[in-house]
């Protein structure tokens, strides 16, 4: 027997008296009881996005939530930065160029997160943008943006654009002060920080964004961010929610409400910190310079790394991933991004370290777990 | 205690077994645990649609499916007539309408299926038309459409039109044989026949549809037909697919293998003239001509009829739906579409028969259930 152990940052490990709230009798979306679940759902969404806009919720993946943002605010022919160090990043790129804008490509080596010379250096070529995609939590390269101090920078050189942030894995994990920091667009999934099973997404749109969406007719139709801003104000949603994925996320959102999001960010923090000193303590060299409290990527050990993602998973039922593209085989990912704890990072460090020595990999067997426990001891 | 007993058409009842799959500890949709499963899915799929294509899942509602239809296949300034007899026809036009085309509706009055006349007389004054939709079951006025008779008809007088089906509560509950009708769209959801929850659509296109998606570029990113297609093929899906609602998927889909698709459909026939009978029996007149096997739509009691269906739900734990806009406080709607079999048939007219009893409605007690029994004897 082996327990299976997720540490993907999407879909990650659902609590169980969570995944026991879904399997309870289905209530129809327009009955009394779910509107008042919706209710009170709405109001934790607004303390996890640190908002007083509504918060959005949409039947589809984090992509759908983009594509809402996109096709809700703006129109063929406009400018679009898309600051791109990663997989996610991209993809914000050719939804825009789907919907005819003009979207300018601003790569930034993969690991990194865009530099405030940089940043400022582009804005400056093109004040003219009518909005700035960054990703708050690279997925694909586990990559932390600073989006309180870019996001300074942007509206203090294009004041007109439209700050858009892809939280799909730092909601949660990292905080965002969506109001203060003065963000036009947060998105986010379900099957990340919020510790519920994938086919949820939410959005949150600034008062200057509402404004813009309000002066142009709609481009799609299920995405159309007004209709779900009228069914918001009746606790409802324009189409057929998933209803059981709603009653598992208030159980989840509770959870998170009673830890104190403070708090929330700082286990994450601590998770990130403690896992990144265990993995180097075995000789295993992070990757990336700026790393996310998502999702801590390393490097393969040299010897049979393309055998380790297996290992684990077959012999001690530990799922990490690997990386895409030119990381394809050269690093891990492991995620520690919503119902994780401390114990868990022991667990999977303990597990590399069994892979390792089947491996023939040199280090010192348990300084990963002793250099973890420091890390959460305060030690360290 | 009451139990709650769900005669609603969607979300439909779960069955308790497939509830619990779901809350099985949570897959990697790269895992190839889930690949295997997506793999006999889409087998399933198939004999469902009764179509050698491929019936791609999108994690969305129905209304999600006809939007990746609209958008995949059609440009701005086709033009696309709409078969409108109700609340659902009506939506696919406005859709049509946000992409730019030139919808045209063609009004049916509510209660009744488009005549053959009709639709020649339409068509002949639109033969140069993109697109035809149809809804093969109209839940808001509980009608069916003989989609077959009406293909024919489209496809003699408008040959180049494509032929859209609203299969979004007929799939399941009436026979619908896509390849061999010459259907090109054919659309439904989760929470309906499929006896799951809601949260994911299911759409195929014929041969000459996938033609006309390939000879245009993209108008949306999320519901891009062809990414779907491209993933089918390796028994994935282009964005993170709601997991859990596949796993459950697979379940229901295997009850209905089991049953086999002839006796599912002769299920839903029998359930819905069981139904009428009874409910004619006790002097609730039905409403509409041509009556759908998905939902039953009768008349509410003269007397008291207000407070009927809150009398159902308080009093029994029994849940039937009003009407919406004009028959709004002169309809209700009672589905037996999906996990439904003759005893709740029964249930819910002896519930029925209580709450008439209550409301001083003036009929014979025990009537509608032994109508509906002298039905499933097959004695009437």
């Amino acid at each position: 027997m082996r327990k299976p152990r997720l540490f993907t940052p999407g879909p990650t490990p659902i609590p169980e008296h969570v995944m026991l709230r879904m399997a309870e009798p289905i209530l129809h979306h327009r009955h009394s009881e779910f509107v008042a679940l919706m209710g009170r759902i709405n109001a934790y969404l607004q303390t996890l996005f640190c908002t007083k806009q509504p918060v959005l919720s949409l039947t589809a993946s984090g992509t759908g939530a983009a594509e809402a943002a996109i096709s809700t605010l703006f129109q063929a022919g406009e400018k679009g930065l898309n600051i791109n160090n990663g997989k996610f990043a991209e993809r914000w790129g050719k939804m825009m160029t789907v919907y005819g804008m003009n979207s300018v490509d601003v790569p930034v080596e993969w690991g990194n997160a865009v530099s405030e010379e940089r940043l400022r250096e582009v804005l400056k070529q093109h004040p003219d943008t009518a909005c700035v995609w960054l990703v708050h939590s690279e997925t694909s390269t586990g990559t932390y943006t600073d989006i309180r101090t870019m996001s300074g920078i942007i509206r203090e050189i294009a004041p007109d654009a439209l700050i858009c942030i892809d939280g799909i894995t730092s909601i949660g994990a990292h905080e965002c002060q969506m109001d203060e920091w003065g963000l036009d667009v947060v998105i986010t999934g379900s099957q990340k920080g919020l510790m519920i099973p994938p086919g949820l997404a939410f959005i949150a749109l600034s008062e200057r964004a509402w404004k813009k969406a309000d002066a142009h007719k709609p481009r799609n139709f299920y995405f159309d961010l007004r209709k779900a801003r009228e069914a918001w104000h009746d606790n409802s949603t324009p189409w057929t929610p998933a209803v059981t994925l709603f009653v598992g996320l208030e159980s989840a959102l509770q959870m998170m409400m009673s830890e104190g999001m403070e708090n929330v960010w700082k286990r994450h923090a601590a998770l990130s910190r403690g896992l990144r000193a265990g993995l180097q303590s075995v000789n295993l060299p992070l990757y990336g310079s700026s790393p996310s409290h998502a999702v801590t990527v390393a490097h393969l050990p040299e010897q049979g790394g393309k055998d380790f993602i297996k290992l684990l998973k077959n012999e001690f039922g530990v799922t990490v991933i690997g990386g895409q593209d030119a990381l394809k085989d050269v690093v891990f990912r492991t995620s520690h991004l919503g119902y994780y704890d401390e114990a868990d990072m022991l667990a999977v460090l303990g597990s590399i370290e069994y892979a390792l020595q089947k491996l023939g990999h040199k280090f010192e067997a348990g300084r990963s777990v002793y250099a973890a426990q420091r890390v959460f001891m305060g030690v360290e």
